[in-house]
């Protein structure tokens, strides 16, 4: 069976700010191949999938970013770009799938994706949820979130805990566990909306606007008189600095994500390495892949708590194929709460 | 019994780089307290202070720098300035301490110390070993080392580990507690003369001199082509930039001591964030008394070492009371080889 694929790619290497002028949607003939030997397991029509700040290291160019690059596969221009995401079989050359079986794992930004031998995919049981939460809370940002907030902070009950971003896709999970956990959560965003549905909709002990603020250390020591314990760091920078001179003796800080610095324009984080030293702060940087082993438990703890309305899965949804480039690009102006997905197609 | 005590104090807070008119030599009457409810122990003759870096953070006006005096007891204009050193009983006032007994522990910049309940000291049996291996190698120095080397940075045999000021107290030592571990293991000093005695004396694999490289993280990239697995930090600044651009996936950087930035007058260090996200890199800072649950297997272990000869305690030694101001600037223009001690009197 043939089909046509739209999808989209890159024109080139991105290395500042995105543009919508850097995409472009192409076209291609997409068959599955059979037979002895075949890496092709199945063709999966998609239906929602991921949009993800990350993605951006991924489109720099080689010089300006070889760190990066060697350790994120770069993405070449002009063809698909892999994301996490739930879709529908097509197609199946092998026994695990059949043709309309849900499944829910490394898909693309396109219409329909090959997804070949050793990537991760799995079969999908929506549980009673809807499709676009397997996406977010119960995928790759909610393993994320579970992971940094367990393992690398390492929380004790009643500590205090710091969120920046805290209403995107990772901050808005991380800021319910921790609250279910038994810590004191303040997160900050970009703009008193967000506030408010940190505090109102998502149970946060308090929120603020950092945009509204003109001195982010002494907002710190405002929301925390008594220090902070745990910071999940989302975006680097001027908050970073601010957070580590307000981190409690033996203070962790989780490195999940640096957005301030994707686009090239913000300013790189100093964080006072006396305030490191004289507190014994850890700053610990990592990735979701560590925390694979994690998995079912995560799944498990976070499924129930899902079901039990204990948690919530803020998603943000646009539509269509052409929508992905605004959306990504909106990741970077703030416009996103919680967990920004593109529905492809009707379920 | 009254003794006349001459005592080394400063004069006002210090705030940039320390001159010798900060410091002033004074002159007081000790004598012990005895009897119920005293909490003086002991009156000890002071034989060999330590002089260290951070004794600098702890001189800082509090404006400067509220944060390390919130965490290190300040320093007050004309007292008495406490440091590990090594000392015998004048006089006691409790049953285990006896006059004439050797002593180590918590005294001061100054010719005697009354040393209070509470202070950590111990009597000092030397083992055979030369008074001022108590002070440095088998004292604090030497503790922190190893804390840091092993707790902090969690080796594994074979890892490639590099040392910033591997030439000073606690630096010589991580160098030699990793080569024994089973490391590779590259120093970085300020003169020919202290790279020499880095790799013809304690047995470094390599060693370079940071004052001879234009690019640090070009200089790191030749000495580790396969990267760095550990950095030991006692230095901050670009060379803390240079390391973390260096590491490897799950790299540690153990934050031990930031002395670029202690006058004030170095760049802060700004590492990439980027890479430790993306490299899983662990910043951790400590203090030794982390860890002083390890000082039992720490002494054992280093004083094997040392008797066996297969570690060596290199000490800098300066004569006389009035030459601990002159001993302790010296630390800042990098003078010292090895641990800094005055010797206050003959033993």
């Amino acid at each position: 069976m043939e089909v046509e694929n739209r999808f989209i790619t890159i024109k080139a290497s991105i290395d500042g700010f995105p543009q919508l002028s850097d995409f472009e949607v192409k076209t291609e003939t997409l068959s599955l191949s059979f037979g002895v030997g075949n890496k092709q397991v199945v063709l999966v029509k998609n239906l929602y999938v991921s949009i993800d700040p990350y993605q951006l290291n991924r489109m720099k160019s080689q010089s300006s970013s070889q760190t990066v690059l060697s350790f994120a596969s770069p993405i070449i221009p002009g063809e698909a770009i892999d994301t996490y995401g739930v879709g529908r079989v097509v197609e199946s050359d092998k026994p695990d799938f059949q043709k309309g079986d849900l499944v829910v794992g490394l898909l693309s930004w396109g219409e329909y994706t090959i997804v070949k031998e050793g990537t991760i995919l799995n079969k999908l049981d929506p549980m009673g949820l809807p499709l676009p939460h397997h996406v977010g809370t119960l995928g790759v940002s909610g393993l994320t979130a579970y992971g940094g907030f367990f393992e690398v902070c390492k929380p004790k009950k009643g500590e205090t805990v710091f969120v920046s971003a805290a209403s995107g896709s990772v901050g808005c999970l991380v800021g319910q566990y921790a609250k279910l956990f038994g810590c004191y959560v303040v997160g900050c965003a970009g703009s008193q909306k967000k506030v408010d549905f940190l505090k109102e909709e998502l149970g946060f002990d308090d929120a603020f606007n950092y945009k509204e603020e003109t001195d982010l250390k002494s907002a710190l020591k405002r929301y925390f008189p008594g220090g902070i314990d745990i910071y999940f760091d989302n975006v680097g920078g001027e908050m970073l600095e601010a957070a580590v001179a307000n981190m409690n003796t033996f203070g962790r800080v989780a490195v999940c994500g640096v957005i301030s610095e994707y686009t090239g324009n913000g300013k790189r984080a100093a964080p006072n390495m006396l305030d490191v030293l004289y507190k014994s702060i850890t700053i610990q940087g990592f990735l979701v892949r560590n925390y694979m082993k994690l998995y079912t438990d995560f799944f498990s703890t976070t499924m129930e708590h899902l079901q039990t309305g204990k948690m919530k899965a803020p998603t943000d949804i646009s539509w269509g194929l052409e929508s992905v480039p605004s959306a990504f690009i909106g990741l970077f102006l703030g416009d996103n709460v919680g967990k920004k997905i593109v529905q492809i197609a009707d379920e």
